[in-house]
């Protein structure tokens, strides 16, 4: 399959509606992203990268963060990690309070921001406190030591993010934190204002296409945990969307609302693409219908 | 693959778990199943079927009925049928109607009973009311014209089917339902009193495995349909417990609380797993259980 | 005091907002009746009545009903009437059937509808099944044997009756129904189309300004139960606007969606207010207005 | 009427009930007050105090502080301040975040926690964010300068306050508070914390009995005002058991966990009751037993 020429089909075919849906406004550094910008990219299981338009332009990876999070809790923790969150779709806003308050502070899923603060606090608990090692991870997996966060976007996120507090301290009166709160948030919002590209992210998101291998060849997941976390993605991963995307798009996948989404094609490959426009759930529009372009020219769904 | 070798395994490893999990009590009919029953059938995309067990004992499909539904109703209406039933998942008991009442009476999806009845409203409508024709679509999709429905276990539905009454009321108060309340009620009822055996079943579904070609060879769904009822399996076929399913068997899947489940390998096969107890969620505690093993030993897991 | 001219000088007062308001509309015999209506009535314990405007014309009764079978179903059951319906205010709309799920089948309180069925369907059970004896009730309490039934309307609230229907069968769902559904539901019906004027309820709801005594001097409730229905009566008597009900007017209160509005002053008189047009939260608009000028110029709030 | 001889009447009458119930054991300096105090004071509107038992004993006022942060800001704004809070019972427990997000952070009224941090914020504004001046307030109405707060108390609170922090980050996050969390939460917790005794608050509460005159006879609430409190003290006063309270006592109150409760029988009297055992919904257990006798032996319902 001539993977170049694809990308840059879809990239055409797409041109007229870039631009479309709402750049998120609710900090100002994201909302001063140009919504013009698209990218694309494919990365095989050995590395090799394909791409098109701005693929290789930084973007504000906000919730993508939370599958490498989860990949790496889970990897260290295994089934204990389900003891503070669950597994199931939520099917509400991905902020909500009243689902975590009437599950007595068990989160819904990894990818709803009460989970990934489980999560974090947890990473944070397994490296002493320091951070969540997320940074790392991602400059390894990606072969880009030039992955960094945004300080300017984290201390944005800080100043907005009373709802995330209001989560972190019902979390913690459900007894269902570790660290303190406030170390916990700065962790969050940090992780959230990670900056990669889409090819940074694809050639990352490789592990879970590898069945578990790092990037080295090493095994930091078993091929069953890889599995499962792909059914989490595919199940949870674009918040209350989730039936919707895997109704049309059929992979995989983790969206933020910076207007990326990284899918995987369990055994052939991932793909990252990101365009800043958004649909009313929060997943971006033109990056939701390049992967229903990939999918139907491609014929790679997982069904 | 020696697969009936590898079910007869199956079920001798599973036979210290048979009879656990608790059969379904909310009708006089479905409590006096013996809990020990278990089959299990797989069948081929042309048809060749092995089984194990209660393989071809019929048994009350249930909410298993909702699956074939879906699937005419779709092949009838296209894109047109999610105006009136939603393809998410729920993240409520499948007889909630605190959800249907704060969606305004649009079901989450249509394997909880209410999105189930407006699907069967629909079928009724296309059949000038007579019936939603499922009897016959699986006496011909499973080459048994022997199915049938049980009157006993339809009346005993019908006579406790207060909340099913519940929510057909609510459909109609918003006007979501073509015909009477009586009537809808009356064929619902008549449909989860269907029984078959496992491998009726896993016959008859193969018109998923096969990308939407049914038994003779016609096509009834486009590949792409039948993909995207795989995919609302996969997110909603198990209750409020889609997750966890997805996480342990990572197969598209329909259950019923009769015990029950059906699960689409697509491409390759079809697998249907009887035993009547069931767990706290509602699905087949040892067909669960079945389901997992069998992906774990064939590797046929969708990721 | 001249409770007369009292009367007229607020018909006055009000002149300019008569017709305001918007006359309910879910049934057709309702939405015909003209906006412009006004009457307003005070009898005193001793049966002394005082009236201005329409205060001698029928009007649908419609949820002050509840007030009577309350009265009716406590002075035969006393407090054992609460193993079956709670008695607090329920901040949800009148009809919700989500709250009466999280409350697994017990309504929040007798005056929103799924309360007043479940009172309904004891007052059955307490007359052998054949009526609620609410008719035969009010004629004797208001002196009018003319007091009757509107068949017409009746018939329109059943045939569009289906989110009563859907609480009927929740309720049933949950055992808490004595009799048949359709049976409750007849006789709920009938009881909301009974028609009488303002000068009736206000003579019929003397039984709780005087304590508990009926007009014939016989005792019906103790002076406590009478009181008790007062304190339900002000928490829980104008749907979800009980509170900003109580913050202007300050009286226990009945209101129905035909537009009336029963007040008590315990010891001193009641209030009979009707005018067609509701306000968003179903309470008649210049009624409300009406008895908050009462409030305010006679100085005759409970606190 | 002999209200020493009354009061001591009810205090022999409860003696077997006293020290029945839970004391609070959400922090640890309310979990270790002993179960076995109980007073009780009546003050009449000229200032004339009666009591029994430990009436004198200064406890921890906790929520009861909410009627008198309410009064002082009602005060202040007048109908201004209803746009920040409503005035309708909740219907949900007292520190529900689920209900305070569907009302997209507009508290259901003044007396749950989210409703009082609005209050409290409130106070702080128009006193330049140095305090609430609640302490002042009491001092001054109850004629007693040696009521304080309690800084472990204070402190205690705070430590375990997540429930109250995650609320106040809610209401930030609508934009619903006008100083910063901290300063907000500090300010709560320390008004929670202040100790006084049935005297004090019964004393004090002189000002809702009087119409709105305080002890000095100056005016701080209009006639109107000051029975509008009391409206909302009888629809919200006592968590989610305000109808149930209503049904028993007849009279606006207002409780706090640390077992005080007090209530107001308009133009006759304050009364106050003191013991630290609570019902499960959080009110004083032989404090509404007392409250219940009271308005049964005088007749003093507002019904």
């Amino acid at each position: 399959m001539d993977v170049q020429g694809l990308l840059d089909d879809i990239r055409e075919h797409l041109t007229p509606m870039i631009g479309l849906g709402d750049v998120a406004g609710y900090i100002p550094s994201l909302a001063g992203v140009h919504p013009n910008h698209f990218g694309m990219s494919v990365v095989m299981p050995d590395g090799e990268a394909f791409g098109t338009g701005d693929w290789e332009k930084p973007f504000s990876i906000q919730s993508i963060s939370k599958l490498f999070t989860l990949a790496m809790a889970y990897a260290a923790d295994g089934d204990q990690l389900w003891n503070r969150v669950s597994r199931e779709p939520s099917g509400d806003p991905f902020n909500s309070l009243a689902q975590l308050e009437q599950n007595s502070g068990i989160p819904r899923n990894p990818f709803i921001n009460s989970g990934a603060i489980v999560v974090t606090d947890r990473l944070l608990s397994l490296n002493d406190g320091r951070n969540s090692g997320l940074l790392e991870f991602l400059r390894t997996e990606s072969g880009n030591p030039g992955v960094t966060a945004n300080p300017e976007i984290a201390a944005s996120e800080a100043e907005h993010g009373y709802r995330n507090a209001a989560i972190a301290n019902l979390l913690a009166s459900y007894r269902n934190l570790e660290n303190s709160v406030p170390d916990v948030l700065d962790e969050y919002f940090w992780q959230c204002s990670i900056e990669a590209s889409c090819r940074d992210l694809a050639t990352a998101g490789g592990v879970l296409t590898r069945g578990g291998l790092r990037a080295d060849g090493s095994r930091v997941l078993t091929a069953s945990e890889a599995k499962r976390i792909n059914a989490i993605m595919f199940t949870c991963g674009t918040y209350d969307a989730a039936g919707e995307f895997a109704y049309r798009v059929g992979l995989p996948a983790k969206s933020g609302v910076g207007g990326g989404i990284l899918a995987v094609v369990p055994g052939r490959c991932t793909v990252c693409v990101w365009s800043p426009g958004l649909d009313a759930k929060g997943n971006s529009l033109v990056g939701t219908a390049a992967l229903d372009e990939f999918t139907t020219r491609t014929g790679w769904s997982i069904f």
